[in-house]
């Protein structure tokens, strides 16, 4: 299926004394590239993740590592989305290093979110807007 | 059973412009209490994390949120440590507000993250030190 | 004169691949001091930084490093402020190794960050609040 | 003169509770401006900035904001790099929103760091490597 992709490198600031990514960066780094989806979506991040009426918090999130990530290192991250109810949606995240193409490439890590639509405040669930229904369909 | 307990108040840079704890911050979080244990079995935090020999890298991590934290919280993290075989162990992170108390209390996140110990140069996994065996048995 | 001193332990997470401190992890290990010692004076940390009202934003930063620090390090942060118009303050910042003491010690890192007062929705500078002349007064 | 010119949007993870990027965030944002200022000279960041012969530390570093940065703004850095003396030198930079263009374009924020060459297993300073000499030659 479609996938967004979206290409990063490793920051020093990713990295922690063991010489690699810190675990919890990459989790950030997966984020990021929600954002820029969204963004490519047309969604305006500014107001979206303000949350002055509504928001949309993570409620759960996990990843698992393969292969350590270095600083300089060219990754691409995919993501896919998918609607879990019609007030909850999640999204799966492969990072690969850009070097690795074809049928051949494993995946560096991957890392899937849960998000929750909610009245920013009440905090009850509501209903995902039509522009994140939008953006869940191409994603 | 026996669990190490730290306490932490939620600081302005582990928010986000949602005005609440950034999802990835609160593992970081939760790692921090992992190191607390770390050293208060003894362990040198310095030599430990730069992996000079041996290194125990995070293998995967998750997190479930409950309830949002707010800049100024004051927090405990319960950490818990299981073997999972000769060479990796778990950790348990149930978060909760400093102000809850007694038996009512829910938590406000709870995490896990999996460690796999490995030769630092090789990057194969290595049984656990007798250090380490020591932490696992006391937390 | 008098000083807020705050305790703090070199996290994992502050560190990178170099295995020090990065250096901007350094002025956010001064700002937790800065949070503390308005916690210590009674101000509400979650909204005085939330900027309902009146937000008091940095207009300026700067930090000179002597010695690197380490994973696992304790360190005393001492914090000085003084008012510097009727809208706004600085601080200074100072960082030690706990393991020092006496006169002979020698700071790790010295630092400083101007504040500026301003109203949160036209961000035109207005006075400080009574809480911060206050703050400032005794730190 | 030439400047190195680095385009970068503002992600979810860069702010705080006060809705705009967290000051110490702002200088993590020029390193990465100086990192792939470094990686477009050639230099690998994977072994530079893992320190294993000679490490460049930041000695200083200071910064002053003009306007906030919001989560999804698109920015510019510019870098310029000076020699100080034959072990240091310095990196300014000025952030720019993207949107804005021609001769009447005011900074958001302007940065300088200072960087000193030295070994690291004695952190006694070290003559810059002709690679980075180059590099400064051309920034």
């Amino acid at each position: 299926m479609r996938n967004f992709v979206c290409d990063r490198v490793i920051n020093f600031r990713d990295t922690d004394a063991a010489g690699v990514v810190y675990f919890a960066n990459a989790l950030a780094i997966c984020h990021e590239a929600y954002e820029a989806s969204l963004a490519a979506s047309g969604i305006v991040l500014k107001s979206f993740f303000s949350g002055d009426v509504i928001a949309v918090p993570i409620a759960s999130a996990k990843i698992d590592f393969f292969k350590p990530m270095f600083c300089g290192d060219r990754i691409k991250i995919l993501l896919d989305s998918s609607l879990l109810s019609s007030d909850s949606f999640q999204v799966a995240y492969q990072i690969f290093f850009a070097r690795d193409a074809g049928e051949d490439k494993k995946a560096i890590a991957i890392a899937q979110t849960k998000h929750v639509c909610i009245d920013s405040s009440t905090r009850k669930k509501v209903p995902l807007s039509p522009e994140l229904l939008k953006w869940i369909e191409f994603n």
